[in-house]
């Protein structure tokens, strides 16, 4: 049987675990075309001037309760154990995200808060997670009050910035990410396994696509080389007769025949300080009227230590406008039923293309987190082998 | 009736709770003689040159369960809500005490980790708290590996110096203070009310004695002007037939007749640094061979924002020896049978001078924290009213 044969767009998440698994498991051949000058897609980590490791693209936490999507990426990286923390600032005060016991008690007065927190526990039981438009049914006047404060600090600004919709206009998927927490766990995220790579993700990359029947080309944008017509793939004018693992935009890859479809994107602010710290955890929200979201102090994510220096990433979003200066980069899908409607018209047609198989956030349109899109990516590895299996030399 | 009165010897919590009830709810008047310059006995906080609120006499917590507790002490404050957290080093590493399972993942690789994990939770349950003594009688090998670790690095060393015993040799109590955690709650205590009084702890106390029935002495050795003899109390020469709270050591206060009670001591070593901050926690225990047991940096504590400059308290234990310029303050009563029986000796003594109550770490020779302190005091301003009212004007 000749060597399988795959090009894959885009070297993220799901482009480089496909990579991988099809170049390691199945002795395929695998060329990469990245569009950008570095792999690793948004994962993208570097040293900064002052010495820091920064997220290019933004805070990327690692949290996952698979141990096989954990064990997978361990055989390219050690690991620091990392318990990621968000405060919100509420009227100047900052609490923990989700708010939480912790928060309740920093905002309200001691006797109030204690009668909070006991409605709650008496009516949801302790550690339950109430996603707050479901808190905002309560009956009960305390809790009425107290669910209409944190939707209106915590949620109707920033949902409003981050999305330019207003919170019940906004998929619940959405809203319930982050809950009202009926304990005093002030960890962001609960995932049993939160570890950052221990050298960055860039490394985890590099070791993960170094593999023979692996080869990358960066600088390289796919689209200007593929042509799709009758069903059929060509690269550069000939026929292509590998697959496809396409994970960039659809649309751009039909020539946005059907329309662009909306992202929101962020336009990325970075600061450095002459300060050993410059605010008390790694990610620092704004729910306020204020263009920024949040800033976050990269030491604190990579958890070096280098005194009197620091780096920080201020994040603004806004509506992607392809070829913005700004905005020119597509980082959120919108998950709404309008949206998903356009998108299933440029699925529908790459179904004429068996070849092409479509992986992640942007070529599936959905606001995957990372666990969710290395699950994918193991789940499409299945799909991808079980006919040559079941025809090959078993 | 005549205006009761009283002799309050000592302005810690002990002493100064009972002034102002009496003071306050029976109108009694009462003086209060305090051998140090300053009230608060060891709560005391003042500013240093740095401009940093510090604890004089070691960081102090007030973490309550009661309600009536609480709420009698909000009289005399407002409150930050504080969660107090102690990171211990363990071969270089800090982790957060009562080790919890973020300390576990930080500790160990993530599968060993994942497995500890697992099997302490099926074998205790979620959110359990296992004194280490009875960790380590479980039987299966992955936990007693486990509990050994824990036993040696957490608890071997610094019982030791702190105590000068072995831990198991030390009051089951003792260690039990520090259970291994089932949870990611990574605050030091899980009691209700956790708060630093807004403007620090001497600020309450000048609030508590601020009553026109309370007289302060400061600078006035209690023992050098009260005489016991044959059942009765002589105050510089006279008769004095009022009540006597008495929260100074019993041993001063018989002339050390049954021989002197053993105590531990501390030594304070102060250091300002020029640095935002110098650790990631308010306390940083070192559980090892090091004299020292633990550091505090007091700008954590109080949580003011003053950059460029931090104070700290590093705290080295040993054998209280009265007089010695080091240490010659006596802290901590030894929790065992043999001082217990030594103590109760001086008790039993003082049963005889029936208008004096003991109360307190000192008189009672208890390892009380504050909350049980203030418990105490209430009991007894309780037991002091009884036979009043009922034979009094009702």
């Amino acid at each position: 049987m000749a060597q399988q044969q795959y090009l894959v767009v885009g070297s993220g998440f799901a482009g480089s675990v496909l990579a991988r698994r099809l170049a390691q498991e199945q002795n395929a051949r695998v060329t990469i075309l990245e569009k950008r000058d570095h792999i690793a897609g948004n994962m993208y980590d570097a040293y900064d001037q002052a010495g820091v490791l920064v997220h290019r693209y933004g805070p990327h936490i690692l949290v996952l309760n698979r141990a096989d999507c954990f064990q997978f990426l361990s055989r390219f990286t050690d690991w620091t154990y990392y318990e990621h923390r968000v405060l919100t600032e509420i009227d100047g005060i900052q609490v923990p995200l989700p708010i939480n016991f912790t928060s309740i008690r920093t905002l309200f007065p001691p006797l109030q808060a204690q009668e909070i927190i006991d409605l709650l526990l008496e009516t949801y039981g302790e550690h339950a997670q109430i996603p707050i438009l479901e808190l905002r049914k309560n009956q009960s006047p305390l809790i009425q009050d107290f669910a209409g404060f944190v939707y209106r600090k915590v949620f109707l600004d920033y949902t409003t910035k981050m999305w330019d919709l207003d919170p019940t206009q906004v998929d619940p998927s959405v809203t319930a990410r982050i809950p009202v927490r009926l304990s005093y766990d002030s960890r962001h995220f609960l995932q049993k396994y939160q570890y950052m790579p221990k050298e960055g993700y860039t490394k985890l990359f590099e070791r993960m696509l170094d593999h023979p029947n692996i080869q990358v080309q960066l600088n390289t944008n796919a689209v200007d080389h593929l042509q799709l017509k009758g069903g059929r793939v060509y690269l550069d004018g000939s026929r292509y007769k590998g697959g496809v693992i396409y994970t960039g935009p659809v649309d751009e890859l039909l020539g946005y025949r059907y329309g662009e479809l909306p992202y929101r994107s962020l336009h990325f602010q970075w600061e450095t300080w002459q300060r050993d710290h410059i605010q008390a955890s790694p990610v620092l929200n704004w729910p306020d009227k204020r263009p920024a979201t949040r800033r976050t102090e990269m030491k604190r994510l990579t958890q070096q230590e280098i005194p009197g220096v620091t780096t920080t990433l201020t994040e603004i979003p806004g509506a992607y406008s392809r070829g913005d200066a700004v905005f020119g980069e597509p980082y959120y899908p919108i998950v709404n039923d309008q949206c998903q409607g356009q998108y299933e018209r440029y699925a529908r047609e790459l179904e004429n293309y068996p070849q092409i198989t479509l992986v992640g956030r942007l070529a599936e349109y959905r606001y995957y987190n990372m666990e969710a899109v290395i699950c994918r990516a193991f789940q499409i590895y299945e799909e991808l082998c079980q006919p040559k299996e079941s025809g090959g030399i078993a």
